[in-house]
């Protein structure tokens, strides 16, 4: 492993003491690590590290190499080796989502990426929501059960993913975890409560850097835990990495971040300012729509064409496996293309005169046979209904209107924006063709739409990466203004004409086919 | 208990979350503080206290006090409370002395000492010296044991003189510890081996700011503990504070603070500069000579005088019993009553003629019967050996050719100090009449000669109740300078010139009666 300027590891010769240079060997230590980082910060070594450090330091003839973190204005040593120990030094980045965990090794002197691996969070267990969990929290025990599930999920999955790698849990000197605010509270174990009551208020805003003893983590004692910060109780952690990810902060030009989800959490800036919202954009889009609906998986239906004469569907399954269900992607396809084949009409009802035999009856509400018993997994019709349809068609109209919403209120357009990042894996999936054909995400260039993949776990890679990370995030937080979102008239005026495919306003959607 | 501006605790008031206002707890009290501490600098709160904010907030109608306390540029909050909390808030200061350790309760909200207790260092089982000790540390679980002693035997002296005070010990937020550099890193568990080696090389100069968890202290789980920084093996915590405490830094005119011990650790300085150095004096000083000399306590003879005419001698015992022993202090007494009653020469031996019937040949040596028999509480003849004079005598050349050497370092005489301060509890015993007399100490006026008392645990105690204190410690220690003792032919001819009663040089103390 080679150091490199911005690396977390400082190679370090010392000048032996003698008589007349008498400094202590901490003091030694700190001192040519002050001229090496060029800084005036204090610089912070636990006592345990200090205990090591005479033996180390004589054994090695006074060539180490330290391993260094940062806490706010204060600079941490995490490590201290012999300069020719060949045992790793590893960090890991952490999304800690509400449904899954996401674990990337890294190699903390070059960097470079070593290994990834997830496990579904095992908080599902106590409820599939955030809402469910914050209410288990406040039953006895509650809330350090839902600790527990996070941490011993985590120190489970670090040993496997360490193992993998030939290496030990106590490799691992820094980490970075990003998550929503209540995830955050949940692995911090902090009282969520006040998260989900009026006026909705976190514990912590800027919850910073822990020893990893303090959280139950078992990696190397010394090791240090970066949180990232949350905006609020509903803008969190998460969305700050992705920030950090996109770059949304640097660009001249003004961008939007969105993450497509139960809620919808907008950020719209440049490298002069930042500002961010967040709605209920409502259950239909993650994870499908009812009970059809599903998280993307092995035969799981993620595209889907219709043949605009014969009305022919041509689904893509996940794997090619045998259809089994559909995530939000394919309905978004779905309705895009069930529009445009004339299946559905501008207000997202079906049209039984087009759909004809694949319109069906279940417990007297109409559905749409997507797939037909004879070509599903399980045998059964899989099917859509119109009730389902119009869930959908509600959860786009909300999501054009938050982007709408954010937008004018820094008086631009939307077709202003010069970029339109789209967080989270469930966004990387979504068609953008098939998003604006529909009306959820504005008509813009398609080479303006940029899926970020996970880019929760982007963000804490380069806060573990890139040094100057940890204060450009400090950054990042303090320069977006969060706009509460009024729904007042004019809101949902604009949330009437966008329920409409692709919207009442046509001159909004020039490339879309209007019927 | 009240708030004063220099007082650690502050009673702060917060407005109430709103949704215009829905800042997290945290950075809701964080921002409050900064404003009364008038501060940019960062504000850390444990993980621990941040899961009880919000409940005490909510429970106090977010009206609190906080107890902080400094790390170097950060402000730490160890202590949340309701306002209306009737719990006292405790500070401990600790000298911790090679013999005995010496604890101070405080009113960390007035700053007046509620109690004191003292005991005996438990490491003196091992050995009564520090050498013996550091050798200790290397055998097999040596310094583990040796630092359970000091950290158990603080616990149980907390436990008792809180419960002396109706207190808990978790009622105890904030600790200062002083010590010399040995006892210091045996406190801390730090390894004491290059102290004493060649190039004495301490672990660590500035030890800083701990929990008390990392040091196994039973107080306030969020609680901090400062340790006073040394600035060498032979330049202690001890000293740094009775610096502090003697305001040595704070005055113009300058003035010498000494420490008289078995080494003889040495300032001299004012508000521009402080030069230290340490050498040993010889172990005739503390605890007297030999085998009848011992550490001051009920019994022994603190103070004498000789009647010139009779030579009848004139014991005072402490708690006036019947003498046993006789300690540093009524050596030096009796050396220069022995002296200016002609019982002892200019070259500090005993004058056969004059001494008569008070002299004994024993083991065939010559000793002085100091107190007889009959008079002495195990009834055999107290004795002081010739060889033990001149053990003396060359301890008090070698302290005052210490003072000489390091006020010319400077270009200054002793008769240009405007203060002579006596550190340690045993100089406070010493009559600076008979210290100048003998030669030990210079000829100054006698109201220059200012006993501090226990001065370290005088500075431990401004760490704690004066909130500059611990930036000012950090001063003190930059600015002193350390004068390596360099016996030289120079030091070497000063110091046989110093080993006459009081000197060669009549000059340098016109106010003795010379003989």
């Amino acid at each position: 492993m080679s150091d490199s300027d911005a690396s977390w590891i400082k190679t370090v010769s010392l000048s032996p003491p003698s008589l007349q240079d008498n400094t202590a060997d901490t003091e030694r230590l700190i001192s040519v690590l002050k001229a090496i980082l060029q800084t005036d910060a204090a610089i912070h070594i636990d006592l345990d590290l200090i205990k090591k450090l005479p033996d180390i330091l004589r054994q090695s003839d006074f060539n180490i190499r330290c391993t260094l973190f940062k806490d706010g204005y204060q600079w941490l040593v995490v490590g201290i080796q012999s300069a020719d120990e060949i045992r790793p030094v590893a960090g890991l980045a952490v999304d800690l989502g509400t449904s899954r965990i996401v674990l990337r090794l890294l190699d903390l002197a070059g960097g470079q990426p070593l290994a990834e691996s997830g496990f579904d969070n095992p908080q599902l267990t106590i409820g599939p929501d955030i809402l469910a969990r914050i209410h288990f929290s406040e039953s006895s025990d509650g809330l350090k059960k839902l600790n527990d599930f996070i941490v011993s999920g985590l120190n489970q999955a670090i040993r496997d993913l360490c193992q993998s790698q030939k290496m030990e849990p106590q490799d691992v000197y820094a980490l970075a975890v990003a998550g929503n605010t209540a995830m955050t509270h949940l692995f911090l174990g902090l009282n969520p409560r006040w998260i989900i009551r009026e006026p909705y208020i976190p514990v912590v805003n800027r919850p910073g850097i822990f020893k990893t003893a303090e959280l139950g983590l078992q990696v190397n004692s010394a090791a240090r835990v970066f949180v990232f910060p949350n905006i609020g109780s509903y803008f969190g952690g998460d969305l700050v990495a992705g920030i950090l990810y996109a770059q949304l902060h640097r660009a001249s030009d003004t961008a939007i971040l969105v993450d497509v989800g139960t809620n919808a959490e907008v950020v719209v800036g440049n490298d002069n300012w930042l500002i961010a919202c967040a709605g209920a954009a409502g259950p239909a889009l993650e994870g499908g729509v009812t009970k059809m609906g599903m998280m993307a998986g092995p035969g799981v239906v993620d595209k889907i064409s219709i043949d605009p004469q014969t009305r022919q569907f041509n689904l893509h399954t996940i794997e090619d496996r045998t259809p089994r269900g559909i995530c939000g992607s394919g309905v978004i396809d779905l309705v895009a293309q069930l529009y445009l084949s004339g299946m559905m009409d501008i207000r997202g009802k079906l049209v039984p005169a087009v759909c004809g035999k694949r319109l069906k009856k279940i417990d007297g509400l109409m559905h749409l046979v997507v797939i037909p018993a004879d070509q599903s997994a399980d045998g059964t019709d899989l099917t859509v209904s119109q009730a389902d349809l119009d869930s959908l068609i509600r959860s786009k109209a909300a999501m054009y209107t938050i982007l709408e919403t954010i937008t004018m209120s820094v008086g631009m357009e939307l077709k202003d924006l010069s970029a339109f990042y789209v967080a989270g894996t469930f966004g990387s999936f979504i068609d953008p063709r098939s998003a604006i054909t529909i009306g959820m995400m504005p008509d813009l260039p398609l080479e303006s739409y940029k899926p970020l993949g996970n880019s929760s776990l982007g963000g804490a890679t380069l806060a573990l990466t890139a040094a100057e990370s940890l204060a450009e995030i400090d950054r990042i937080r303090d320069r977006i203004t969060y706009l509460e979102l009024n729904v007042n008239q004019d809101f949902m005026n604009r949330f009437s004409a966008a329920k409409f495919i692709p919207h009442t306003d046509k001159s909004l959607f020039p490339s879309v086919e209007f019927r």
